[in-house]
């Protein structure tokens, strides 16, 4: 029998607990050994809950406790999980975590301190929620060269796009909504202006190119300023707007960014729609692949988590490979990057704008008093300098 | 360093080599050793061709090499890869394969013989190409009860159909072109009446019950009798055609079926286009997942066939889980199966027609001389029966 112990008894945490009660045939059989949930750390009591007995306040009772082998933490932000984390890989216990802000900021530092004390720090549950991507890149892509990463990363931001878009809702309006639901924090800074978003698409990075991308260097939008007016753009150019992390690797550098996009209509992107995600994949053999799923929600992010220690269950004592190096990896710098970008401006700058950009086509959509197009393709320098010179009220960049 | 071989230099073997030559730095850092193409195995000669001293034609050599520890079978059909992929085995080498054929024919038997000797029968390259879906469905959804598999899961009949939906073209000129183009075998039986895709789902279908199904079991029906006629009606109902290998359980119980079915233009799977497959998984705590990529090609599949390469060099001597056992599921007769259909008749029946089955909605296509109309779901028993009673012209069936 493996013991474990859950890290923090919230959404993640009490799914965690679930799926390891109802699948528990299943994942037995699949772990070779059955797991046992020994203690459940929170600073909460839970009064009448099924598992109320397993509630303990203390993290050195777990650490302490030698039976302990494997830690799912669910517990999120930085503090304590940082010194929980590493107290535990120190002990030789595997951590299983969902906190993405921790992979992002400590990860390869955990991935190192984990493989010297013959234990595994896995992350599955931090990228894509119940997606499988993390297992996939280190275990399948075995083969690839991987040159670019792509993704829709983030539940709440595709859910307002996907409502603003098919009921022709304000952002205002379907944020409101969503916080209502739950959908959307109190707070949804982390979400709409995309630095959820940005860690994923740091540590994708990170995997790609076997070192480290510190998401403090990508340079990051949301979708707070998408308005109704875009959308109507949109559908005359036959694209949608997502809000997408990108990366990509060019001669040995690297360029990630977290951006609104207006992606064609027939990509398989537009497809993902809700609080669905997708990760788009391009290998030098295997040309594009797609994991697509439930980014988010107790019950699919629950299920990376328990993979992990399904995972971690079968190597007591071995070390599972992952590439993730300490060392930084060079970024190219975002000002050199090129894109197509589709402009709104003063229905008076008619002349300018056209003067401005080269090979520009106009989009008609109606909205009194101002004028769309799409520009050439064009450095972000380029294009900024431009912009500022023409005076623009917005503009979106094209993915095709 | 570990000694490879491979099987067979066609089309997917030379891309084995390709792939293991072109991306020989991170494959050989990912598989922990230097890996080298010691043999080639083929009846031909390739004067002239980088690798020809190692082009062998005596399987012997390669068995009777105690240097060999995993072969490549990139042969396809039954004879010889059986008997050879079944010798290696039993020496202990561990066999990596493309052949789904012999995965779906003799797949638990070569697994059990494999873990008998202490190596590993391998085949993510067996379904959906270069997309990863064996290793994720054996790796990734360990903490699920995966309950229902659904795919594109042949190349060459999604081209056809796609072509069809968006040239306006027949199926008999489609599929001249794509013989032309090397899409399509001179002999397209297998690909377009469906036993590619069957055997596919055959295999997806075990590893989802962890027992056998046997490809022979499950029900096939092709594409050659869509018509133009049927995607004009598609248009109609906000739906395209796909040709579809599902599966599901059901207390206990299996279903599976190739055949074409009409889906919603807004499902992901409507997105998937030409030459590319997707896989869609629904388990129990992560709701749908789907994985999307080349379903055939050259490199893709060789990308596929090196993965298991790699981790079978990260195994040897050790046993990879895989659970797939010899007995045989217990199938769902398809009689039972209920669904909505889509039924064209002579325009003369359209009163008998309505009075046949109930809740009939009328599809108006302005296809002369009949009528289009969708059923009220039914099972298949009741259906054909009131089918062969009206006398139709054709039914396809809908997945929503």
């Amino acid at each position: 029998m493996i013991q474990v112990a859950v890290l923090g008894y919230g959404t993640v945490g009490s799914g965690v607990v679930e799926v390891i009660e109802k699948n528990k045939e299943e994942i037995n059989k699949r772990a070779a050994e059955e797991l046992n949930i020994k203690y459940i750390l929170d600073l909460r009591d839970f009064p009448g809950d099924p598992y109320e007995d397993k509630v303990i306040h203390d993290f050195n009772t777990i650490i302490e406790d030698p039976d302990i082998k494997i830690i799912c933490e669910t517990m999120g932000g930085l503090k304590p999980a940082y010194e929980f984390t590493k107290q535990a890989l120190l002990k030789g216990i595997s951590v299983c975590t969902s906190n993405k802000e921790l992979v992002a900021a400590h990860g390869p530092e955990l991935i190192r301190i984990a493989k010297e004390n013959t234990c595994n720090y896995l992350f599955e549950a931090s990228v894509g929620g119940g997606i499988p991507i993390i297992r996939p890149l280190n275990y399948s892509l075995t083969a690839e060269k991987i040159d670019s990463i792509m993704g829709i990363l983030n539940g709440t931001t595709n859910y307002i796009l996907t409502k603003m878009e098919r009921e022709n809702a304000s952002f205002e309006d379907v944020l409101k909504e969503a916080q209502d639901k739950g959908y959307a924090e109190r707070n949804p800074e982390a979400d709409i202006e995309g630095h959820d978003a940005c860690r994923k698409i740091a540590i994708l990075s990170s995997l790609m190119a076997e070192k480290t991308m510190r998401y403090e260097n990508v340079y990051t939008e949301g979708i707070s300023k998408i308005t109704l007016d875009d959308f109507k753009y949109a559908a005359k150019m036959e694209r949608t707007i997502k809000l997408l992390g990108i990366s990509r690797e060019e001669n040995g550098k690297y360029f990630a960014m977290v951006a609104p996009f207006l992606i064609p209509k027939t990509h398989p992107m537009a497809m993902v729609n809700g609080v669905f995600n997708a990760i788009f994949v391009h290998g030098n053999m295997l040309d594009d692949s797609m994991y697509y799923g439930r980014g988010a929600g107790k019950l699919p992010t629950a299920s990376a988590v328990v993979s992990d220690v399904v995972d971690a269950a079968r190597h007591v004592g071995k070390i599972i490979k992952c590439f993730w190096d300490e060392e930084e990896v060079a970024m190219k710098d975002i000002k050199t990057a090129e894109f197509k970008y589709f402009v709104r401006c003063d229905g008076s700058l008619h002349e300018e704008a056209l003067g401005f950009f080269e090979q520009v086509s106009i989009v008609d959509a109606n909205v009194s008093g101002e004028i769309g197009f799409v520009t050439a393709p064009m450095s972000e320098e380029e294009f900024e300098k431009k912009a500022a010179k023409l005076g623009i009220i917005s503009r979106i960049r094209l993915m095709d």
